[in-house]
């Protein structure tokens, strides 16, 4: 999908549908704002009852206006909107901006009448923003159909599910100095229009630098997630994200309708898609910021410079909270800075100038100098009192202040590395303070915050470097595919859901899945063969029934078996608690495999989640799931990086890599076989469920050891192959 | 330790060795500030090279001056600090502040010379602050030693191991209307006043209504726990925490050479002690400031009030990200409320106007009152634009939102529930802001921050009633105390510190702990009778030798055995395996004991923490402790609440409630046992590590399978019972 058709979201002509001269009304005061601050279009004011409003010639009808406007803004109520619509359609405006709330969010009516305003839009090929919308801005057209004050024009694009959440940034933003928005859309219900279309839009708007968004929950999350896959490599995109928690997920309900969904799978697959994520609403604008003006670092290896150890302490902490590491200085750089700041300084990093800087400003920018030029250096974190050593100390320092302030922008820009800045002294607006701002090194008043940026820097540095590398596909060659599209189709013949865990496995066997030495044996007699063929091990014995997926439930699980007579027992107990469980269940026999090794027990699971398509789950066996949530998802398809990346995710990572005299688990085998699990998916696309619990990792190799895979309810149809072109594509847009 | 002693950081007269002519230094600046200030009492100069200053008399020595200063400023370098507090002593000066650095904090040498300043200080009863310090200011004296400029008296105590944390926050206040300071106090290296002493000054301390702490790491860990415990019940301690990283930590070693230590047991005890913590250090003046200005809240119902759903969405995550819970509303406060606000709103909480309020916005304080009647809801969160409608909206709007204003802080005082208020405009000031923040409602321009600030109202809410409420002593009564003493004494007798388990096992019986069946076996002849005593279950048998301490490292274990033989040849293995384990190793034979039901597998260990003494540590067994870290710490001694507070703390705590079809475990069983290994610590002193691992847990009662004692390296003299006064008296002290 192009944006080409979203130009009106930068308009040359403005048609005002229920412009009023009441200043109580968005309709007078939309115009008013496009007068006093300039709009050099044409504005068309629509109102029966009006000739002429602020000068302006007022129509009575849309039809009555002689031009075609780009856009829209429709003020009027929701049940008048369905008409207006088409009128706008005949009248040949590009799209429109619907204010008006009492549409989807509020129940089936307002959904009956938001598909009519669609509807009729899409008549005329009309798009359409909101409905229930707060409005838009674009500085760059002196368009403001928001009517929030002191805008000022700037990199950064707003892309929010809440118009106070703009409203928010923009009135931060006028304690930075200089920081402004290049446009803002409240995308409201994206009853049209939805979310990842805009992104497409301010990726080719050269006003914007970093789109910063606040999202509830995504309509199209899929479709977000390959734009913002594409979009990611070229522009900055940060997501808040609300409605993590029960209680935030029930507000959002009630203000957007949208589901808010599970936040460890969106934080996974928007990471996955290059997505720089921020946990806190104000950080959003900082980061955005940071990410607008300054370079990304090339690594994660942080140097700190600091007057002071308290602030050190604490930037130290906040950095390796957020994965990064202090920067090994060379043994030169350090005895550089001992000969610059004298024998009392710590110089291993953090370093702290311990009081030599009182009267000597000048010495950041030195000391900044040698740590950029350090190859063990990626970025620098300065922080304390810059910019205020004027207050603090001796007024006549000012002028050195803002020497040093613009040496440390030539530096930021010669080594091409950032330098983020924390100052005390932020808000007393000093012009040392006032230089870094408006070249390019953003002053934050919270050290937290500077540790954040700094690290979000070094985020999208991978982000960028992913983006230009070539991944070679990895992916490995089925066995025979058309054998293994049969196992399902003999499954969808039956009108069954359920594939038997025998199909299961014998499909995974197709796409080349080892899947071990298991055996259906369909009567008594057959036992002993069975056995023979397998190892003299213990073995397990399992029902097979398309019509019983809870195994043990059922009582229909035997382990540790030994000998015929074992078996036999068994194989009659597994029927009858079978047959008890249910009457009219059909047996297939039983599923005999050797017990297992004890080894590191693991899931992995996939399904289709509602916002963003097909996902991966990984997580370590038992309570690691179901009690601790200690889990990692992506979105199908993966790659190489996104599996390497679950398996680092989860808190309890260690565990992989060897604990308590065990050693490191096989993550070769581990990785190859949630690769082949994802292709497999991208060919069988009926598949809704597919769960390997548990599955066993050892030193070398791995055995899976339960195959559930569930069809959805179409599958009786044939799947058109939407999900496996929409899924490659996905995956070569990383490449 | 009363702070009676400390009256001199309230200083009526000041002398000021190594005054100075030159603005660089400290002792001019000191002097200067004095004057500016007017600070009311004498000020003493000495410098041998001068005789006037700033038209004070300057003398040359300090035994000329002709007065006994409360306060000595030592400005001098280090090596002179020693001699020149011997002066003061004999001068008969209170108290000193010694600003020089390189002490204990750089090494050897320096803290031979840190001990002579204390030593020298002690001969005459002279209290120290620092040295290694950034001063002190007191507002209501206008004695301010730091050189900060632009203080504001107010109600905030700041007391810190960085000056520039306590720069950040004074700069930071001046963004706040009215927020002010009492005192500032840098302890520097706490050579001789230890940070505990200063809390007791801060508790009595009439000016300060909060104490704002910065920490990196405690000297006397023990000891501030006490003092927090006794404080805390009467006034909020706060308390920001850095060094909690590896980086951190040795960033804060070189800084003030303080041990930062555990966090994870830091925090639990801290939490223990009735201290609010923060993790972020720029949440520690505005969770400071609410508590100083606002009611606590008795519970954690809180009620949003938002004009956007937006930042609704936002709050209601953060606060139960902090363990509060959105308030049910009573049906007929929703009634009220969809009457007020009209039905478009949302009235279940939160509360949205959804509009309703744009040009209404007194409706603010109608709905506020409306959630404050409710008597579900313990506190009111009130997020958006209030303040700024005036803006947003129009201007004529200033005088409603004034007069709405004086209504939320009248409805919070009549309610005596907190009403905490974010808003995007905080920073425009207007004069309805104003008004609020005159009249004890802080605004706060960040969602999170304003949802920290309530949670703390709701936390600091508890702390009061557990300070009033009084907690019978549940403590069992011990059996045999002298038996239980003599078990000990045979160990220490042999001059050894590992307490075999047999012993251990006794130990434990003699305090009513039920440690099982278990039975010590010394010769192969003894097992068969053991073993008719012993049920027929299978049976563990483990090494028992004060040389062994890992048994199964030293293949001195065998579990599931059965049968004679079987027991017999396990003997004879141990025997062999422990004696090639180590030669020299003497063997009291084995201890044989049922194998334990499958359960919910927990370790209890106690051990002398350097910081805080003895703590108990609880998590669950194997991975739970050593790889995902999920425990929770407390001090000794412990009461049923802290107990029961270990339980809820750990993330896996589901799993004591019974996960998977599991019932929930024997909570009351295992509280008395936590309790009971508390009391036994408080009368063996000599005990330096205590660890239960594993214990198993069952729906009813518990099984103890391993018992490991260890006793200090003075266990062999007498202990004097300090730590179990001191641990009383802490366990009193909170009840």
């Amino acid at each position: 999908m192009t944006s080409a058709s979203l130009s009106f979201l930068a308009p040359n002509s403005i048609l005002v549908v229920g412009a009023s001269n009441n200043p109580a009304k968005r309709g007078y005061n939309a115009i008013a704002r496009l007068l006093a601050d300039g709009f050099s279009g044409d504005i068309y004011p629509v109102n029966p009852k009006l000739t002429e409003l602020r000068g302006l010639t007022c129509y009575a009808n849309i039809r009555d206006v002689p031009f075609a406007a780009d856009l829209a803004l429709i003020c009027t109520p929701a049940a008048t909107v369905p008409d207006i619509i088409e009128q706008c359609g005949q009248a040949g405006v590009k799209g429109a901006v619907v204010l008006a709330s009492g549409f989807s969010e509020t129940g089936a009516a307002g959904e009956a009448l938001e598909q009519a305003c669609v509807s009729a839009a899409r008549r005329f090929g009309l798009r359409l923003v909101g409905p229930n919308t707060s409005g838009l801005f674009n500085t760059a057209k002196k368009c403001n159909l928001v009517g929030f004050q002191d805008l000022r024009s700037g990199p950064v694009g707003v892309l929010s599910q809440s118009g106070n959440m703009a409203l928010s940034m923009i009135t931060e933003s006028l304690r930075h100095p200089q920081l402004g928005f290049s446009s803002y859309i409240g995308v409201g219900n994206e009853a049209e229009i939805a979310f990842h279309e805009y992104l497409h839009y301010f990726a080719e708007d050269k006003d914007t630098r970093v789109i910063a968004t606040y999202i509830e929950g995504l309509r199209q999350g899929d479709a977000f997630l390959q734009a913002a896959r594409q979009v990611s490599a070229h522009k900055p995109i940060v997501l808040y994200k609300s409605g993590r928690t029960a209680s935030g997920q029930s507000a959002a309900r009630s203000h957007t309708g949208a589901l808010a969904g599970d936040i460890t799978l969106c934080r996974g697959v928007m990471r996955q898609a290059g997505v720089i994520l921020v946990e806190r609403s104000d950080h959003l604008l900082p980061v955005a910021e940071s990410l607008a003006y300054q370079p990304s670092a090339s690594g994660n290896r942080i140097a700190i410079l600091a007057d002071g150890g308290g602030h050190a302490t604490i930037a130290a902490d906040e950095l390796s909270d957020r994965g990064m590491v202090l920067a090994e200085l060379q043994k030169s750089t350090q005895q550089r800075l001992q000969a610059l700041l004298g024998p009392q300084a710590p110089v291993s990093n953090p370093v702290d100038f311990a009081g030599a800087s009182d009267h000597y400003p000048e010495l950041f920018a030195d000391g900044c100098e040698l740590l950029l030029s350090d190859p063990g250096v990626d970025a620098v974190l300065v922080v304390g009192l810059f910019g205020g050593y004027q207050l603090r100390f001796n007024s006549t320092l000012a002028t050195t202040e803002e020497r040093t302030a613009m040496s440390l922008t030539a530096l930021q820009d010669h080594y091409k590395k950032p330098v983020v800045l924390h100052s005390v002294y932020k808000h007393h607006r000093t012009k040392a303070l006032r230089l870094l701002e408006e070249n390019n090194i953003p002053v934050q008043d919270s050290v937290e915050v500077a540790a954040h940026c700094i690290s979000a820097l070094a985020q999208y540095g991978v982000v960028q470097q992913r983006g230009q590398q070539v991944v070679p596909d990895r992916h490995p060659i089925e066995r025979n595919l058309s054998r293994a599209r049969d196992i399902l189709q003999q499954v969808t013949n039956n009108a069954e859901r359920v594939v038997t865990e025998d199909r299961g496995r014998e499909l995974l066997m197709q796409h080349g899945i080892q899947t071990g030495s298991a055996r259906l044996v369909q009567s008594l007699d057959e036992l002993d063969s069975a056995m023979q063929r397998l190892s003299n091990d213990p073995l397990a014995m399992k029902v097979v029934s398309p019509q019983i997926v809870h195994k043990s439930d059922a009582g229909g699980v035997r382990l540790n078996l030994r000998g015929l007579p074992a078996l036999q027992q068994a194989f009659g107990d597994i029927m009858t608690n079978a047959r008890n469980y249910q009457k009219d269940a059909r047996l297939d026999g039983v599923l005999l495999s050797p017990m297992a090794r004890p080894g590191v027990e693991i899931i992995l699971g996939i399904t289709r989640d509602p916002q963003f398509g097909p996902v991966m789950m990984f997580g370590l066996g038992g309570i690691h799931v179901e009690v601790l949530r200690d889990v990692s998802f992506r979105a199908l398809p993966l790659n190489q990086d996104d599996a390497a990346e679950m398996l680092a995710e989860i808190r309890a990572k260690a565990i992989l890599s060897g604990v308590r005299g065990s050693n490191a688990i096989d993550h070769k085998a581990l990785i190859d076989l949630m690769l082949r699990l994802s292709r497999l998916l991208e060919y069988h696309t009926e598949i809704e469920e597919l769960e390997l619990n548990p599955v066993i990792l050892y030193e070398k190799g791995l055995e899976i050891l339960d195959v559930r895979i569930l069809l959805g309810e179409s599958a009786t149809q044939p799947v058109p192959p939407a999900l496996a072109k929409q899924a490659t594509s996905a995956y070569t847009s990383t490449q």
